[in-house]
């Protein structure tokens, strides 16, 4: 694979002049036009120790306008980073719409390091570079503009330029003994690396290998891809996608085998609550102890009871240790990256808890029925969100996702209570109304949902709302059964 | 100060349920409303260990609604706090306008324990309690309502409450030998204690004593202060500023005394920006080494060469290690805050590097200028910058100010160039046009700003940029300067 990269190739410093001239007008032009369009350009590197890769980030923030780029290295994760999922930090630093993201030492390196090392099997090694193509494919889908870089040098190469960086005083303490090591262990690189490009070339995120023995040359076929990307994808006006297919219809929904008819008495509603309170208070100190996070997620109905069965829920527990996080419009910041962006980046930190009211199940519900959100972007949040889900639960959070079900006529009873109360009457909006005029898309959404979302690991609890009692007590128990089995089991 | 705390007041179960009964729908009432409204309401507990502040925190998140409550206790600061200023972290947990944060062991904190302790004297600690009067001043002066509670236990009180813990094996685990230390320490703490509240008692931030022998007559207190607080400030009618005089005209600015006719010819140019770009490189590295981070402010006309100057010391430096912040219109989320705190956000971790290409001064400039910001407000902000600015240097945070002045006919010559190259048409627009007519109203604001925030731990560097070569070199030598007093100093 990396032969074609291995050929020598040089730029003469006049030439580099000249070309160099050009490229940078033009990259500056792209940018401004950038600034106006609805994606972000993410360019990842990722090569050989030594091929240039730092200086070509460097190059490219002196070509263009460094106020628009967003450059990240990522080295040894913070302690905030550590108490998430490996990913958190990926999110955390993508560039916003409009703007260009240079990464660095990104997602691709710690598996392929684990894997030159031995620490990874091939197998494991494929789920990791899985992983790697169904994130770019995300953002990829989302609209980013995704260019990758593998800086290449031949195993020579690489030994010349560690000798040449010792050589100058200045220079020499970039080559360190863990350089060595990897110099020696080139061949274990070298296949691990062929196997990563392999994987994880996709035609909206392909790999560009360059050969980094010339850094002239690097830098200006870096710069000159990275041109045609952007030049290309700012003169293509935006296909209109084709209309999906109608769905079938599901007949009978998951939700017409819910027990509506499940009840308790007040008596025995304050023994049970009471008891499972108790048992949560429990749980969440474990929780708290053994540094075990916590996301609730809170779907269900207009009306269903959500808001009275998470003060319940946070009742028994150490407010400062749970966050309830209301979702309702996105801010600015938010809209301007992908809509899974503003659920990442409110992740626990490690023994803390966090309840979502509403989540980002919102892009297959509210924002499919509605029409806000287009077929091909509802329909491929499904793989999404099982992915993000995946990485929680891989991270060891306990993740616990409720829909919260009603009746029509229950609904339709306790809007017109709500009405009526004048305490109650904020609750209530235009919006709400009109939402129960499309009561049977939003139940055919829910039944999707449930069908393509709830997995072995992250499963959906759907429960019958239709008296209050009865739910809060059994989302107590739902959620502590959820962090009994995490923390016990 | 305390006597008044201890006077064994108690509230019986039955009169404690019918008050909360009460307490919580006005409690949610006012929440309601505060939604809609443009202030946060912070709501701050110190006091005794073991008088409550956490069990009353529970309740006051179970009476309202968890969803718009901000709960923030704070502990051992994270690697990523620890990289930035004390207040940072404080900052980054401020509830937005329209909710209600409830924060322990809070700001006030770590001065108290240190005075305990013995490791802050009379003096440091006096300066230690100003910060705090300076912080709650900023945010209370920007609309938040505050409200701090002091729970307080006497001697024995805390005694009997730690004895009944420990005789429970369900809550034996909060009572900690550092507990018994502190307890032992008693009146140390009570007298930090008693200069804590003296020194940050005010009108807007009052501090309110609470006993907290009885849990639920120190609850209800609580809850009943905060509702009146909250309902007085609903109900009151936003009072109209009484204009404030018109500044005197300052006559000669600073600005005529700078000599714009500096200039450098190329050859010199080349020279010197060589020469100043290879030390700052080292510079650079050596404080990435020393885990030195540093805050450049450009600040300047419209056409000043801002972004040129920026881009020259960008290109002398590592791409992974510094950002450059473009400050334009405030994001939603940021619009919900103190105009402080999209800046506290981006401060950068060790070793880094953040430029800001405007910066927190367009608060005293343009908003000043424009009328965007009422007098009250952009005169206050000097003190509030100086503040902030401290606490960056205190840190150890390089911090650089620099205004780029040019003369008002090279401004004119430059935008008509400007409008007539078609590759730099983009950074003209009609808002520069409109600006120029307001040069002397700028120029006084200009003016009073060094004037008020040159201060010798954060002085501004005036840069003569009627020619764009010598203000590179300059902006350059200037930021090479100030990372050389620190590292080698």
């Amino acid at each position: 694979m990396f032969e074609a990269a291995e050929l020598g190739r040089k730029v003469a410093k006049a030439e580099f002049r000249r070309r160099e001239a050009g490229l940078r007008l033009e990259l500056l032009e792209l940018q401004q036009a950038l600034r106006g369009a609805d994606f972000p350009v993410l360019v990842l590197f990722g090569g050989v120790d030594g091929a240039g890769k730092g200086e070509i980030v460097n190059l490219l923030n002196a070509w263009m306008d460094p106020r628009w780029i967003v450059t990240e290295a990522f080295g040894e994760p913070s302690d905030e980073e550590r108490e998430r999922p490996p990913y958190w930090r990926y999110w955390r630093a993508l560039a916003p719409r409009g703007r260009i993201g240079l990464y660095l030492s990104a997602w691709t390196s710690p598996p392929l390091l684990a894997r030159a090392y031995g620490e990874l099997d091939v197998a494991a090694y494929d789920e990791a570079l899985e992983r790697i193509a169904a994130f770019e494919r995300t953002l990829a889908e989302d609209g980013a503009l995704i260019v990758k870089f593998w800086l290449h040098l031949g195993r020579e190469a690489q030994k010349r330029r560690f000798r040449r960086l010792e050589k100058d005083p200045l220079t020499r303490w970039r080559v360190t003994e863990r350089d060595w090591r990897h110099w020696r262990m080139y061949d274990d690189f070298v296949a691990a690396a062929e196997r990563l490009i392999r994987r994880t070339d996709a035609p909206d995120a392909p790999w560009h290998v360059v050969e980094g023995t010339d850094l002239r040359h690097a830098a200006l076929t870096v710069g000159e891809t990275l041109r045609d990307a952007m030049r290309r994808r700012l003169e293509t006006p935006p296909t209109a996608p084709s209309p999906p297919p109608p769905a079938p219809d599901p007949g009978p929904t998951v939700l017409s085998r819910i027990d509506l008819g499940r009840r308790l008495d007040k008596a025995r509603y304050r023994r049970e609550l009471a008891r499972w309170q108790g048992r949560l208070a429990e749980l969440g100190r474990e929780a708290a102890v053994a540094g075990v996070s916590t996301v609730v997620v809170f779907e269900g109905w207009d009306a269903a009871g959500k808001g009275g069965a998470i003060r319940r829920l946070t009742a028994a527990l150490d407010a400062r240790r749970y966050r309830v996080v209301p979702v309702a419009v996105p801010t600015d910041e938010e809209r301007a990256h992908h809509y899974l962006w503003r659920f990442w980046r409110h992740l626990p930190r490690a023994g803390r808890m966090v309840i979502f009211d509403r989540s980002w199940y919102g892009r297959v519900l509210v924002e499919r029925v509605e029409g806000l959100a287009p077929p091909e972007a509802w329909r491929r949040a499904y793989g999404e969100i099982n992915d993000f889900e995946e990485q929680l639960v891989e991270h060891g959070t306990v993740l616990v996702k409720l829909w919260l079900h009603i009746s029509d006529e229950e609904q339709l009873r306790r809007f017109r209570e709500r009405a009526e109360t004048p305490h109650k009457r904020w609750k209530l909006t235009d919006e709400d109304w009109r939402n129960r005029e499309r009561r049977a898309d939003y139940e055919r959404a829910v039944h999707e949902m449930v069908q393509r979302t709830s997995t072995t690991a992250a499963p959906w609890t759907l429960v019958a709302a239709e008296d209050k009692r009865h739910a809060r007590v059994e989302v107590l128990r739902t959620v502590c059964g959820a962090l009994a089995r995490r923390l016990e089991g």
